[in-house]
């Protein structure tokens, strides 16, 4: 039926009643810190572009280049830099925080602006009579992050000039978050399928084992540039303390990070990719969701990682089970089928876990 | 890479630059009246479950028996019996007049209750300090349309006591539902699977053939028994009138019914399922996205479609382009891909159009 070289397995499943009603198929990769597959399910070495799931990579520099100390950045801070967040007021006033700190505000940042995606977030601001503006934007964070590097590398220069255009390609800024992604996947971005990020920034279409590479590096602390190693292991902990400032509300990330602390370190991201480190083992992991199509599919195929790679006491697994098997309910609450991770994904989980 | 007999192509893919971000697989069946195939591209034979993608077949018993003369409905009723609409403050007004006519009110509805999906309105009723109720639920008209039928079915036993549980399968309002169903799509659903729909009431799976067959007939006005052809042409006909009722702002349907009038009547079902009648042609078509997350593959496919078999002006066929390829922006406005038809569905759609 199809003409396709390569098909990517169903990883997850939609069931109405007793029949599967939808399917998504997709890749996973998950590899130690020198590269070795323990899994790898799918089309591993096709580039995919990881969006958002790279966040933790991105803001390394915000800690290398010294604008974490230099601005007396808090973990709350750093978490945010990594994060996509639900825009509610804890996260508004984290990042307004952070870009004062840095002789800045909210009309510095070029990520744009759109409502939270959340949709008691949003109503929540539509029923105070406002409009959402830049600091609701789930990539604000990660921009004033940006922000806060120009803040040093701009030397003598005023920094709202120097700022302007941060998210250009070739800003200086930029310059340093590319130089990150390839010494941390080992891949050459120059030659790399490229595209522009929701939130305006340059994005590279990396081979999916690559990624799952990279996170290894971050949860072994092994394998990145020493500066790289420290920054990404102050990044991670940081999340660890202040989970919701990684999402918030009612999100996977942030509900999963909650209750494992820094045995996991995950963040999804745009068309259904999905990146995590298990620190305690040393492997990294990351998944694409074939089509793309928010985050449902890309949620139950990390549960279901989580529950193979880490050790989980009895309630951890009851959360994890409800996050890789999910109840499907109706307006009326009635049962009404289960959104789960298939059983080829479990058995290739299982042979490698 | 995988153990799939039978695998779907692609039919819908998003680009990032110049790359494949996403790809949605699925299936499309386009047939005449007498079951003749024009398009089977895909398993068109795997039963998928039509959600709301047949509820003009559901709403027919609303006009069959009677109900639609005897409360003097007027086509914005019968139009958003059929509907899947935003829960706007004109489809709360009409399914409200509807059900005084029936004597009824909102606590007789047993849809149960969600936000209006479209943000503008959901941020529009939260900023008016309310909450939503069951008329805001998208499946409201249908509803309605139940306890209308209730209404003359109930003969002389109480109203409110008969239509208790109308939504239960085996309650008269729902046997005449299920009846038409397998009449127009002339599959015996007593074997076939089943399951419970977002607002309560059963669904069974249908091959995707047969639900373009039933599409056929209604499009053509032939194959169907007398009283369900004539109720589903004043049906169609009073949607053509008020494609608003039908979904409403910024919604596909609503976009191209208003555009196109009795030319095409479509219908967008969750899980990404879409179903249409091209009545010139009396062809019937039936869509289903593997993935059925969320409908912009479904209405990019049922795009492609409709500009293969429906002759289209000049100012049509831009607006059917801007559907079935569209130019995907960032949150500053910024071009950063698209959403479109692949060359494999466009070369079965024109190889039979």
């Amino acid at each position: 039926m199809t003409s396709d070289r390569k098909v990517n397995p169903v990883l997850v499943e939609a069931t109405r009643g007793d029949t599967r009603e939808s399917a998504h198929r997709g890749a996973i990769a998950v590899v130690d810190a020198v590269g070795k597959r323990l899994v790898a399910l799918g089309d591993v070495e096709r580039p995919v572009f990881p969006r958002s799931a790279v966040k933790l990579l991105q803001a390394i520099p915000l800690v290398e280049v010294g604008a974490a100390d230099r601005l007396e950045l808090d973990d709350e801070e750093l978490a945010i830099a990594c994060a996509s967040h639900n825009g509610e007021p804890e996260h508004v006033a984290v990042v307004e925080r952070m870009l004062a700190k840095a002789g800045l505000d909210v009309s510095a940042l070029e990520c744009g602006t759109h409502w939270p995606r959340l949709a008691p977030v949003a109503h929540a601001l539509a029923a105070s009579g406002r409009e959402p503006d830049a600091l609701n934007n789930n990539c604000s964070g990660k921009h004033a992050g940006f922000l806060c590097v120009a803040c040093v590398l701009c030397d003598r220069v005023n920094l709202r000039q120097y700022a302007k255009n941060y998210v250009a390609p070739r800003h200086p800024v930029m310059r340093a978050v590319t130089e990150v992604l390839e010494a941390a996947t080992g891949v050459d971005l120059a030659h790399a399928p490229r595209g522009i990020d929701g939130c305006s920034i340059p994005t590279f279409a990396i081979p999916l084992d690559r990624l799952a590479l990279a996170f290894a590096h971050v949860g072994a602390g092994s394998g990145l540039r020493p500066g790289h190693a420290r920054a990404a292991t102050r990044l991670r902990k940081a999340v660890a303390r202040h989970p919701f400032m990684a999402a918030g509300s009612d999100r996977f990330d942030t509900k999963v990070m909650t209750a494992l602390g820094e045995r996991v370190y995950c963040k999804v991201g745009a068309e259904a990719v999905f990146c995590a480190a298990f620190p305690e083992r040393g492997i990294g992991v990351a998944i694409k969701i074939d089509d793309g199509n928010t985050a449902r599919a890309a949620e139950v195929a990390m549960a279901a990682t989580i529950e193979a790679f880490v050790d989980l006491d009895h309630e951890e697994a009851g959360l994890l089970r409800g996050l890789s098997e999910l109840t499907l309910r109706n307006w009326k609450g009635i049962e009404v089928g289960a959104l789960r991770a298939t059983g080829e994904l479990r058995d290739a989980l299982s042979h490698a876990g």
